[in-house]
């Protein structure tokens, strides 16, 4: 597809190096960060044909995207915001994906509208991280808010319908922030997710955890909880690392 | 004191240099690992003269007398252990630090005979870390084996007897084992504990977590958990590396 019949009034087209893949974005309603990256470089490789993956808060579609090479199977991306759902759809076309890619344009509360239950072998999800309180300074863009603030959907909710939609045994991956470490684990266990593998990034090497990434197994035994070697964004003179380097632009 | 009179049969003296301390050892019995001086860096420094310490599965008290600087106050050790606990009062007086230091010896179980509920600021504690199962190969050696496997005690007591001990706002320090974080944050809630702050200890970079350490608030707000940037043991050449080589031989 021409890439320039494809793009809406404000959008552009931003490519993963690493991955070979374009990405539609658009700054004013949603661009992929590197916690997207990140979450597609934690999963685990699986070739199966017959997987099945879904992405809940999908934004744009770019996790899924950055995955194709990775999972096998057909991939449903969940989007709740139309215009959003939208872009989703033309990064798949762009980078003729269609044949294995699906976006559905609803609230993940409907999601067994439209998925059943205990059918997906892995769910992934980049929700919003910020809690909503009196005090919490929301964007003022209605879109970039509601992907950034527990407006629409919530921790809560994003691990119920992951562990739902989750057979047993299936393979649940989340990027989150670490302040709600603690939080996230109480409601995983809450909700049948064992978590299984945990990836703390720090921007700097002295810095603190900004970006946890967190694999769980449904009905997994508790115990065994991996912690793998951490990943620092950006050395002491400011530059990428060079593990960040070559997830965004390859070796 | 004269060290050569201090010593009972079996025994040794291990001097942690960072620290100018000098520690009665039996590598028979119980001799203190990097883990206790991780967990003695990890403790906040509070200098407060009324200060309330109390150090659970204290062993031969090293975690204590690593702090005698970096802790005001009073601490007291407990130690289940009859042999060992009589090394951690000698230990004591090697040091000259009686006039701030008690050991009790008895099961933790049974603290509150010696130590009211909700009076203690600072609880410290270097637990077994194994769980007991039919498969687990424990120690020949009865008295080793006590201190690596939940044999006496468990994780459940420690962090029972933890929030028990601390008044509101006291400060709990654990040092366990990344593979349990899980089930300790878990049952750290059930015991209204809020995990606060998190580090993480890889053996060589690229290897995952064997020790964690956890700092925890009585009745702290839940949420706001730190992840601290983490502490890698040995080089990619196999020796410690500059901060751990600090933390034992000193500046």
């Amino acid at each position: 597809m021409e890439s320039r019949n494809i793009l809406k009034n404000g959008e552009r087209i931003d490519q993963l190096y690493s991955q070979d893949v374009q990405i539609i974005q658009n700054p004013q309603c949603f661009a992929f960060s590197l916690d997207a990256v990140l979450l597609a470089d934690f999963v685990r490789p699986n070739h199966r044909h017959k997987l099945k993956v879904v992405d809940l808060c999908a934004g744009n579609g770019a996790i899924g995207i950055f995955l194709h090479n990775k999972l096998g199977g057909h991939f449903t991306e969940v989007e709740l915001q139309p215009p959003i759902a939208d872009m989703a759809k033309r990064t798949i076309l762009l980078n003729n994906l269609q044949d294995r890619y699906t976006v559905i344009n609803t609230d993940i509360a409907n999601i067994n509208n439209y998925i059943p239950k205990d059918s997906v072998d892995v769910v992934l999800c980049n929700p919003p991280y910020f809690p909503v309180t009196p005090q919490s300074q929301k964007n003022p863009n209605r879109a970039l808010a509601i992907a950034r603030h527990e407006i629409a959907t919530n921790l809560e909710m994003v691990t119920r319908q992951m562990s739902g939609l989750l057979k047993m045994n299936g393979h649940g991956y989340l990027v989150h922030r670490p302040d709600r470490l603690a939080e996230i684990i109480a409601i995983c266990q809450k909700n049948r997710l064992a978590p299984k593998r945990l990836r703390f990034i720090h921007p700097k090497p002295d810095r603190n955890a900004n970006i946890l990434l967190l694999e769980v197994i449904k009905d997994g035994r508790p115990g065994g909880v991996k912690v793998v070697p951490p990943l620092i964004v950006h050395g002491k003179d400011g530059k990428y690392m060079p593990a960040i380097q070559e997830l965004l632009y390859g070796k």
